[in-house]
């Protein structure tokens, strides 16, 4: 693809993006983020320029990926200038239209997974979530997103609402779960990697069951002497007991046969 | 190994576990449950025998593993049999010494995993956590359990009642967040699989980072835009709301950098 494209933002997502597109050989021609260390160490990682003051982005890009936290996006766009070139964010949680008032030509870019910094993932089963304000941006984007993925879909804002809300579920929770229980076998002196199978079979169960299906576990067969013991464990952690309550409620009232 | 082994119970734990130990050779001489279609089934795959009275149950074993929800293991094996041989029980939850009145023989062969009968599972990686009352039925235990795993640990009672807490955490819930999410997205026309990459990821990022590392989303960045976007999203939802709101609370808590 012969766009060439500046990143708006050096934080995980815009890096791990940013790299894998630099890999597959699109042309980055800066990096801007307010912090110098971030900026200049991904800009030296991608061999192009970066700059740190808003007002400074390059006019000279294709396409401007915008990779920065929701809270300060509007602010920080008010402060570039764009000349109607095409410009995308890569959030989950911000509608589209939100980027009308700062060029005629804009859309979204938004990969569905979990990115950190330091950490290389596959890109190419990633599914790129793409929406844009006409059809030819629309197949700009996608040609972007097809350079590193072979998942490009056609999403619209709504969808990809519901969709990011569910990334936390299914993400940042579920992480936070894995989080919960390392620190509740640290106490006894158990190693977190004796979970990891445990951890890697209840994610390889939902390929080929759905999660309906794949459930196990004391809130399931409604085993409350477990379920009592594992409360009283979890005394001195009133805020980990309320939640063990909480999902387990919720597991029994998701699973109830309907009365007929 | 040359030890006979009779199976006390039919369900997915029961079910896999002997399949495994049958597929490596391992004799096993009986199954008991008091289904007749769960007991016939299995014997049948295990080429064996079936109970469906605990009286009834053979002396000929040398090891009775039993594997029966635990609400109703102490009712169940008072009416069996066992002439001091040795019995063990394969769950997480229950203290090794409540088998005592049961036989001089004891101990525990618990496979830290989720088993749900119709899924084949590898069982090389699986920790299996043995317990005995002495050293010869530790070793006894041992040996059986590295017919078909590479990972055997001598967990203690207290351990592994902390372990089984935690499994709840890192399995149980966390399926239940696949769950969730699964019923977000399924109201937007959005199939399930577009979250496996996310899913997948979020399972190996702890195979090489702590979980404390790996964790992103909103509640990490105390994003309060998106947050209360999401909550307004799940208005009509007032479990799944809760549930939001105190795993965002938790995250937010336990990512605080602590005063100096």
């Amino acid at each position: 693809m012969d766009k060439k494209v500046a990143i708006i933002g050096a934080g995980n997502l815009a890096t791990r993006v940013s790299l894998e597109l630099h890999n597959k050989g699109v042309e980055i021609v800066q990096v801007y983020s307010r912090t110098v260390t971030s900026a200049l160490s991904l800009a030296r990682m991608l061999g192009c320029n970066y700059v740190t003051k808003p007002e400074k982005i390059t006019p000279d890009a294709d396409i401007y990926l915008i990779s920065v936290s929701d809270m300060v996006v509007t602010e920080l766009l008010s402060k570039m200038q764009f000349n109607n070139k095409l410009i995308a964010h890569t959030a989950g949680s911000i509608a589209m239209s939100e980027l009308a008032k700062f060029s005629k030509n804009y859309g979204v870019f938004y990969p569905l997974q979990t990115f950190s910094k330091f950490r290389d993932v596959s890109f190419s089963k990633i599914p790129f979530c793409i929406e844009a304000n006409n059809k030819k941006n629309e197949a700009i984007l996608s040609e972007l997103a097809s350079t590193i993925s072979k998942d490009v879909r056609l999403i619209n804002s709504e969808q990809r609402k519901q969709l990011h809300l569910a990334a936390v579920f299914a993400c940042n929770f579920t992480n936070h779960m894995y989080a919960i229980a390392n620190e509740l076998i640290n106490n006894k002196d158990l190693p977190f990697d004796i979970l990891l199978p445990l951890i890697n079979e209840t994610a390889s169960k939902v390929k080929n069951m759905t999660p309906r299906a794949a459930q196990t576990g004391p809130a399931l067969r409604l085993d409350k002497n477990v379920m009592q013991d594992h409360t009283n464990m979890l005394n001195g952690k009133p805020r980990l007991k309320k939640i063990y309550n909480q999902l387990s409620e919720n597991i029994n009232e998701f699973h109830k046969i309907p009365k007929s």
